[in-house]
């Protein structure tokens, strides 16, 4: 099973965790008439964390799923796209409580262990006849082969234009877990608010405690990394569903070390998958990896790489494929973190263009030429002497941003 | 005297400060042949004050210049365009203090009372036989018409797409004073990394402590609210001239509370030249203020209007006049300061969207002519029931800011 085409091999062991079906369906709520409604139902009982937007406006599906987790007696995970559910007031709470109550009732089992996720225009109530359909179709056609898991991929997606799945084996005390996941895109178009959804799915004995601060981890070396356009959706969720602690069975929780082994690999799958939502940014001609080294600290490298790939004239900059350094290094001077101007650094593509303060002579065309013969450009870049390192991954900004977002479609 | 065109009206009394010359010539540095290099020499020993750009990767002018402010001797500004002298290294800072030196020579002061500002290119050398011919030919040409004023103020312009100067005259103790003052766009396009330079000059008598301060105020009530692209230059430098506290007159200085009112009207002169950079900016289509009250106090206002104006999506909903409230009423929520998200409102440009976290059915067609039809967009947005308020000033993001940003042109 590659990376981002799970259904090439699904002659692979484990390609996707035991104990979960899934369904998608279209319920109508989307005008184009794609798929809409996700189910991810889990046999028994089963771990369920999450990370959330930190959005102060946040949608009712947040609000109530965040109530919930991390628990360990989930069952479901229903989503809906086409819809944020956003802004929407007391009846967006009332809709996402009648999603769970629904998706409950068809699965038997409890509302409190079903999980809600919504996604697409905000500030328009659900249209909830259309959803009911679409939850008790998926519910009838929940399954647990490969055809089901991408199904419900698609059905999470709003303007991606390819499906973003993950999955893979990972080896512990002589025994083969399997982390899948599955997210949509980031990339916004009007008037869609569209979200970034992830659920990352493991067979693995993790209890909820665990789970939840795993998740997070793995959320900031990953989701929190990339970005599109900077703007933090009232919806973004990534849950964490473990299948392999069912009570009845008494398996053992990993151990601490055994975990690490674990969220080593699931931090692989979700990197794969962040990449994925900045290549497929909208508008998105050209990917870039920003890398600070030498910082006080790794928050500190944080802060300077988002920084950087924040910056509008550093994003059309790797647009035109210009190795224009000034930009890059004059963000990093402006980030916040202390630097240090005379150790500062630059290497664009394996090129050194700036070394300790001063500009170096570069072969300029040639340079442009392999940014641009490059889908992904690499800017390292180093800031003093210290410890701190991190990388952040960015989409460009081109005109077909700027013509996709400013179309009148409200 | 109007405040974008002065040469209208040349015969207003106190058009500019007295006791100021100015000249503004074509030294060769830049390649269109344009005016690049300005002078603003005082009579006699003047007070100067100055704020800079907080970039930690900063031109070697701005380190001058900053080492020598606030003073009560200053003499002369020399300013070059068409080469910022940034990321230049210990040659950089020679060529800074040559350009003092000179000026200091023909201008028959010391070169501890020149101060320099530079805007342009960065990373390269400045051309000083250029730069030399340019500081002697305006030695020559320096007078204190308005014709003078005005070429001063054309020669600090890189990008700009017209001029900018504002005059304004204000009446304390009986006695009408002149506020003066001109500046150059945040407007970046490759290779240039332009720069905001700007100048305010009076013939009030101000000390040099009281100058620093209320410049310092000023700007953050004018320039530090204003916004293109983000991207915060090496070289940004405001200086405040203030000729009227010659020694050899015994001039007494404005007290507390007349300063106050001297404040007043230079924070609006500051202010006009401040809304033309933004309307200037690169590509920009359309400009936009964000109007945020409601706050627990003036800076979570003013974090969450900047926030919400540098928003990719908010600027391309503004470029597009689409009334896309849910992307305002977000970036909100994700500004940081605590927001009361049920007691939110918004209204755009006199129409009211999202009252007290609701959505409000809107002729969204009807208000979204409006908005084309306005060259400036207001967004006032109430996020609660504190007593912070804050305005911001950004302009849009159009398809033709990324065409000239991402054009290969190092």
């Amino acid at each position: 099973m590659t990376d981002t085409a799970p259904q090439n091999d699904p002659t692979t062991p484990n390609a996707l965790p035991k104990g979960i079906r899934f369904a998608g369906v279209a319920g109508g709520i989307k005008a184009s008439g794609k798929p809409d409604v996700s189910l991810i139902v889990t046999d028994r009982p089963a771990v369920m964390a999450g990370v959330y937007t930190t959005n102060q406006i946040v949608a009712a599906p947040v609000i109530l799923t965040r109530s919930k987790t991390p628990t360990a007696t989930g069952r479901v995970v229903v989503t809906n796209s086409g819809n944020a559910n956003a802004c929407t007031g007391d009846e967006g709470m009332q809709n996402a409580k009648a999603m769970c109550a629904l998706a409950a009732e068809l699965t038997g089992c409890d509302a409190a262990d079903v999980m809600v996720m919504s996604t697409g225009v905000i500030g328009q109530p659900l249209p909830m006849q259309k959803v009911r359909a679409g939850i008790e179709s998926a519910a009838g056609k929940l399954g647990d082969a490969e055809a089901d898991f991408l199904a419900s991929a698609d059905a999470i997606c709003t303007t991606d234009q390819f499906r973003k799945t993950v999955s893979q084996a990972v080896s512990i005390r002589g025994h083969e877990y399997c982390i899948a996941a599955m997210c949509k895109g980031a990339g916004m178009i009007a008037p869609n608010m569209a979200t970034m959804l992830g659920v990352v799915m493991t067979d693995a004995p993790i209890g909820p405690k665990a789970a939840q601060t795993s998740l997070k981890e793995i959320a900031n070396q990953t989701f929190n990394r990339v970005s599109v356009d900077g703007h933090m959706s009232t919806n973004d969720t990534v849950m964490l569903v473990c299948t392999g602690m069912s009570e009845s069975e008494n398996v053992q929780e990993l151990t601490v070390e055994e975990l690490a082994v674990w969220q080593e690999a699931a931090t692989q799958v979700a990197l794969k998958l962040a990449k994925m939502l900045v290549a497929d940014g909208e508008g998105a001609a050209r990917f870039f990896e920003v890398r600070v080294s030498g910082a006080a600290n790794d928050d500190d490298a944080f802060v300077i790489a988002k920084t950087v790939a924040a910056s509008p004239l550093v994003k059309t900059a790797i647009t035109g494929g210009d190795p224009n350094w000034g930009r890059i290094v004059s963000a990093a001077g402006y980030a916040g973190p202390k630097i240090e101007p005379e150790r500062t650094c630059l290497v664009i593509d394996g090129v050194m263009v700036f070394e300790n303060g001063t500009p170096l002579s570069i072969d300029a065309a040639k340079l442009s030429s392999a940014m641009k013969s490059n889908s992904e450009v690499l800017a390292d870049l180093k800031v003093g002497d210290g410890p701190g390192t991190a990388s952040f991954w960015a989409s460009d900004l081109t005109e077909a941003y700027v013509r996709f977002n400013s179309l009148y479609t409200t």
